[in-house]
């Protein structure tokens, strides 16, 4: 069944020559009117030109976004920055609007010029193209990943729409996950940065593949306001489930994973450290090669704990994998057929309860395969 | 050409039943009188109870140590305290002094109870063989190393000898990193401490494959006190020079490695966040998985720095593979075939240049590869 954007906003994807094979690489994302829009970026001191240009316009309506897939435009010095321009120009040009309405975001391998003539030649063919339907955008921006994501929820009167793309923490070569989001809930630029930090904070920020922080993460969310006034509430919870939809999609869509891992930890003294704790467990390559291997090697998840927090007492400490108890507040538990029945399925579930505090949170990973460390050995530049 | 002890210390290496093979698992370290000693230990809070032993008898004189491989008595509750404990007695009944007197070490698998009454059988057996050739005793802390790693440092009159075994960060599910060393100068331990301290600061701490934090890490280092009073200026450059000739002989053994990496900061602040970036490069798993593949995916290295250092100036970075420059002064270097052909032998060198700043550091780590997964996914419990 087709996903459709809220009304004000329409879509396009299309091929223009990046991607080697011919498959879209070039996504528009236009609002019917200037448009409040909030954004959440990587932090790497190492951002793309895209970023860049990007974060520079918070605060500002925004009337386009256009994003490539097959190039992430980073690191890649002055030239980088002009194309990402250029690339704001051209749209601007096509919807008589001003460049700095435009937004603009990359995903691909780092440190390769782009090609933004190609962009800009394909330009007139996406303005043709936009269209409720979110499909072909959703594909254009597709890497690795090896099919799209799309979450839906509902908002009273209006609703929350979201496309996103794996990568980032779980396929850094291709150097990204994007997020993109739109409501027809009316809601002010200060008000929708609230519920975009406090949705990414509880979604894409607690997944992990390899740890590896991208050039190009990047979240947008628009509100073109069609539905008339937001109950901010329920605008955050829609928000938040649909970010959490999509980063859970991108880890079941990680490079060359064969399982989703879900790791809970209870019992910490506020639910900061909880994700801190949960991170660590995600971090550690040992405990998802483990986890390949169907084997309850519940010993790394106490190392990675302890790592983490340097003053954890293993007295306060137990851990389970799915209902099987494997640690019990400091002693082993010797039985660990039932833990490693659990490990058998595609998801597996880590439960760290850490002492008696009210703290808790849920990490998303996947396990390490060999053909994750293929994938990324060979080839990638 | 067989390395023997500085006088006054022996050693012994037999088969105690840990390792289901019948390889030597039990090394007993004897020295003849009560020696200064100095120890760095994990900081994981999931410390194992032989850490927590040894730890404790920081500042008074040692005679012996106790060392097992093939379970690392880590994460053992109540009875794995017990277990050491237990050790230690052992040893003194035979050497006739404290069991306070006697250090306990393990390397092996965490979680699982430790056989003391077999270590305890095979004692009489460890004290009958006792020699100054380290041979014996260096094979027995082996886990998954495929071959002993010994160093010998003259040092005036006196010498440096060291015995290690790789894990730790290398091979976590073997839990540890062990090294002992021995000297005959004549120090006392707080001098002894601060020239560990800095030895290892220097060389255990600056290498990194897994960047998993071992349960077991350990140093000791014994003064036997027989050549005479020490130059603490050489004993320390001595003590240096044997910690990282070990710690190299770790990396290059690293479990399914194929390459040693040697990643040189330069240019920063200080030397220790040169280092911190040196680490946070030799942690990327997909740098490490393009070393695998000679594929000089630089884009990975400067999105490790830039994720340490979130206020870098990339137009003040520069970065070579060996001799080839890949990205200088902010802009990316078009012809990657020379970086590609530097990566095709035994050992890469990655040089970041991140400023003009008086700080350097050297971090070496291994390749991430296929075996690596396979070795760490099934089995291990």
């Amino acid at each position: 069944m087709a996903v459709t954007w809220p009304e004000g906003a329409r879509s396009a994807g299309v091929a223009c020559g990046i991607k080697p094979g011919g498959e879209r690489d070039l996504g528009l994302l236009v609002l019917d009117r200037p448009s409040s829009w909030a954004g959440t970026f990587t932090r790497n001191a190492a951002a793309a030109a895209p970023v860049h240009w990007s974060r520079s316009r918070l605060g500002t309506p925004a009337r386009a976004l256009v994003v490539n897939s097959g190039n992430a435009n980073a690191c890649t010095g002055s030239s980088g920055a002009a194309a990402a321009r250029e690339e704001a120009d051209a749209v601007a040009r096509h919807l008589s609007c001003h460049r700095e309405e435009v937004l603009v975001a990359s995903t691909g391998p780092i440190g390769v010029r782009l090609p933004v003539r190609d962009i800009v030649m394909a330009l007139p063919t996406a303005v043709n193209a936009l269209e409720a339907d979110v499909g072909p955008f959703s594909e254009s921006i597709l890497t690795t990943d090896t099919r799209t994501k799309v979450a839906r929820v509902p908002c009273s009167s209006a609703s929350v729409v979201g496309v996103a793309k794996g990568a980032a923490m779980l396929a850094p070569n291709m150097a990204t996950m994007l997020a993109f989001l739109v409501t027809d809930a009316a809601v002010d630029p200060a008000t929708l940065q609230k519920v975009a930090d406090s949705a990414v904070d509880a979604s894409f920020n607690r997944i992990s593949v390899d740890a590896c922080e991208s050039t190009n993460d990047s979240v947008f969310i628009f509100a073109t306001g069609t539905a008339g006034d937001a109950d901010v509430d329920a605008l955050g919870a829609a928000t938040t489930d649909v970010c959490r939809d999509l980063a859970t999609k991108m880890v079941e869509d990680a490079e060359g994973a064969s399982k989703l891992v879900r790791i809970r930890v209870e019992g910490s003294r506020d639910d900061r450290v909880a994700s801190a704790l949960g991170r660590g467990i995600a971090s550690s390559v040992l405990w998802r090669a483990a986890v390949f291997g169907n084997d309850p090697n519940w010993g790394r998840v106490l190392a990675a704990l302890g790592a983490v927090d340097r003053t954890l007492d293993l007295a306060t400490v137990s851990v389970a994998i799915g209902d099987a108890v494997v640690f019990d507040k400091g002693e082993p538990v010797v039985d660990l057929a039932a833990a490693r029945r659990n490990m058998e399925g595609p998801e597996v579930v880590v439960v760290c309860d850490v002492g008696g505090g009210p703290g808790a949170a849920e990490v998303l990973t996947a396990d390490l395969t060999p053909d994750y460390v293929s994938l990324n050995a060979i080839g990638t530049t």
